[in-house]
């Protein structure tokens, strides 16, 4: 892992003028993504302040090893190269980004974020998604069995399930509401139709950087090394259809129709200063197989990151009520950390690829104030929420807005975000 | 779907003299693949008994919607083509391969399978296993639950999952032992290391054609046309990982880190004279829901295809013994047919790709003879198997290797083979 550099100097400041202030992006985080300006095709570019700088623009001006890379519709050769080059990229683009002598390089590869789209950054090749937030699996658990909310596993495995790739889309992209086989349980028999249960699951991504071959494991001492950065993911989900569907072979067509990430990747490099202490185990849990314990990640494996859910309803926003925030919580819920999660799907020899997407699952805080989906919030659906313009919800109605934030924040450090992750709610076909 | 047109020809014999007598391969098959001859990249080829024609060579003489797909290293674009378009290709390569007046032009273009490298034939977007072979779910179940093997929902909803697209290998890519966590019913905690239940599955795979857009369900009478082929698919699986890590999310480990394939696309129009009706379900069995039914697709939705398992040890390979018959069954064991599976994962809007891979399930007989794994016919391991050296299998061992081959047979036509699906186990890392 990189360490703490130059590059996150609070003093340093941006030629952005928006960078400066109150920012998702400002010169310390410098998160990449792929962008198409008004008009012009998808290209590779880095977030400062309300700006996209063009990377393939610079392409000349940064080390040679990535310079080449930066031209294509994806990230996914960038991801591949070891995290050092990565750092090189880093430092150049906070130079040229911070150094008022390269402004006129500069300012002409400037482009409006507000008047650009955003793209998935790179092409995934597969998306799994784990279960590691353990308020959440305890949560959903009871619903199912009070007594004994978590199954024996937990502590052992850090549960994950294959997702589906094709249907992942960067915030912004609305989501129609699936149609799906439901059988409430006083029915006797299944019907085909809209959700009535639809559900957001608020979790952070991985993007996976250098891969391994088919039948070599990744160490866990060695995993870090192979996460090029992270995202936010709204693991959208059918409650109505994963009840029905699940057994035995867990949720399929409940959460393959539309995931949403937000589409800026932060690096592993610009969140190098928010590594915290992974949380100690509970009293009377298990300590980690070895193949899923080292010392230094225990050491600094978590994140301090913030993260909220909010709700913006269609009446809401037609009486310009702000959106609803429905939980705050944060990322060290975490029972396993993000290395963890990588060498448990390579400990089989599980090739992982650059650009593959994993999941953390539902990330929730031990109380309710911190609840990451609305299965939790409304109990299963037996508790509504009431919304500010006087509406309730148990689960999202059509014209339902949901968008997830973070922040990492650390003493003596800039605060950096991922930008939005949000999507509507739009009807079922 | 394609009609029985001149290419099923019975009479119909091929300038390459090997399609003439027992080959999987007559000039009636055609399947596509992706091959490369000795020292050379990897290339769009057809089987024709035991040589493969390079199809670059002739793309001139192709239709021209198809003959400009013909250059790269996968079949992705000439999957996303209607089925016309394959009709005219296939109606094409037979005239080709047929008529000697080709000669001059075919045969230089002409390799010996033999000396050839085959690959996968197409960039694997998304794989898919479904749970459709109701004696295999029934089998299986039985070992969990011998009083209500099948769950409730099995007879309602074609029960799928997500699998790993990285890790699917073409026949004959030797298979690593995995290692994972274990946890036998008489240990308080699991364990690290090699599987000690390794074992195959008896599956047939689906190579989707044309796709469909996020949100637009494929409707049931329209999915037989986006399907491209099929092929051979081996499911391997970790048993003893498996029943560790299963709940609640379904196999991951378990069964991602290698799937074997047949690296032939038997074609879609090529099986059309072994479409049969698809058996009619039992006596009290709900039929089908409206979105899964469709008239046409129940009288010809199912393939009369043989299926067989064979295992070959080292010590039997050592001693000249030819491979044991694990098992003989047939295709007409899936409860769902291949459009009902199409069309119900696209059901909720869930896209679908050209070159996307959909596993059937395990296909297993109604009894011991047709069993498509070692888990049924070990019963749970607890009845080994005594091989023709006189070894014992209850899973699979270092050095066994497993072949599964298909056959399409119908009166008054040639048969077609689907070519092998085959690999060796070598010891875990």
């Amino acid at each position: 892992m990189s360490g703490v550099d130059e590059t996150h100097d609070p003093k340093r400041t941006s030629l952005v003028e928006s960078a400066n202030g109150h920012s998702d992006f400002p010169i310390q985080n410098l998160p990449l993504g792929i962008f198409s300006p008004p008009g012009h095709h998808a290209r590779p570019g880095v977030a400062i302040g309300d700006m996209i700088l063009e990377l393939s623009g610079v392409g000349a001006l940064l080390p040679e090893t990535v310079g080449h890379l930066l031209t294509g519709n994806t990230l996914n050769a960038l991801m591949a190269l070891p995290s050092a080059d990565r750092v090189a990229l880093r430092r150049r683009l906070s130079e040229l980004l911070s150094d008022p002598t390269h402004r006129e390089i500069v300012e002409p590869l400037l482009h409006k974020a507000a008047d650009c789209v955003m793209h998935l950054p790179a092409a995934i090749g597969d998306y799994t998604d784990f279960y590691v937030g353990i308020h959440h699996a305890t949560n959903v658990g009871a619903l199912f069995r009070p007594d004994n909310p978590l199954l024996p596993n937990y502590k052992y495995v850090p549960i994950g399930y294959h997702g589906r790739a094709s249907s992942v889309r960067p915030s912004g992209v609305p989501v129609v509401r699936p149609n799906g086989q439901r059988k409430a349980p006083d029915e006797d028999t299944p019907t085909f139709g809209p959700s009535r249960r639809l559900d957001y699951e608020l979790e952070l991504g991985i993007w996976m950087g250098q891969g391994n071959e088919l039948g070599h494991p990744i160490p866990i001492g060695e995993a870090r090394e192979h996460i090029a950065g992270y995202c936010l993911l709204n693991d959208w989900s059918a409650r109505d259809v994963q009840a029905w569907e699940y057994q035995p072979l867990g949720p399929f067509l409940a959460k393959n129709f539309h995931t949403t990430i937000s589409p800026w990747i932060v690096t592993a490099e610009a969140l190098a200063p928010f590594r915290i202490a992974q949380p100690p185990r509970a009293e009377g849990d298990p300590a980690p197989l070895p193949y899923l314990f080292d010392e230094a990640d225990q050491r600094s494996g978590a994140f301090a990151l913030e993260l909220e859910v909010r709700l913006s309803s269609a009446a809401m926003r037609d009486q310009g009520l702000p959106p609803f925030v429905l939980s705050r919580g944060s990322a060290t819920t975490m029972y396993w950390t993000m290395a963890q999660i990588v060498a448990h799907h390579a400990s089989n020899g599980c090739n992982l690829q650059p650009g593959d997407l994993i999941g953390t699952g539902t990330l929730s805080g031990p109380d309710e104030s911190g609840f990451g989906s609305l299965l939790e919030i409304s109990q299963g659906g037996k508790k509504p929420l009431t919304l500010p313009a006087g509406e309730t919800r148990t689960f999202l109605l059509d014209g339902d807005e949901v968008t997830l934030s973070a922040t990492a924040r650390a003493d003596g450090h800039v605060p950096i975000g991922f930008g939005a992750c949000s999507a509507v709610i739009l009807p079922a076909v």
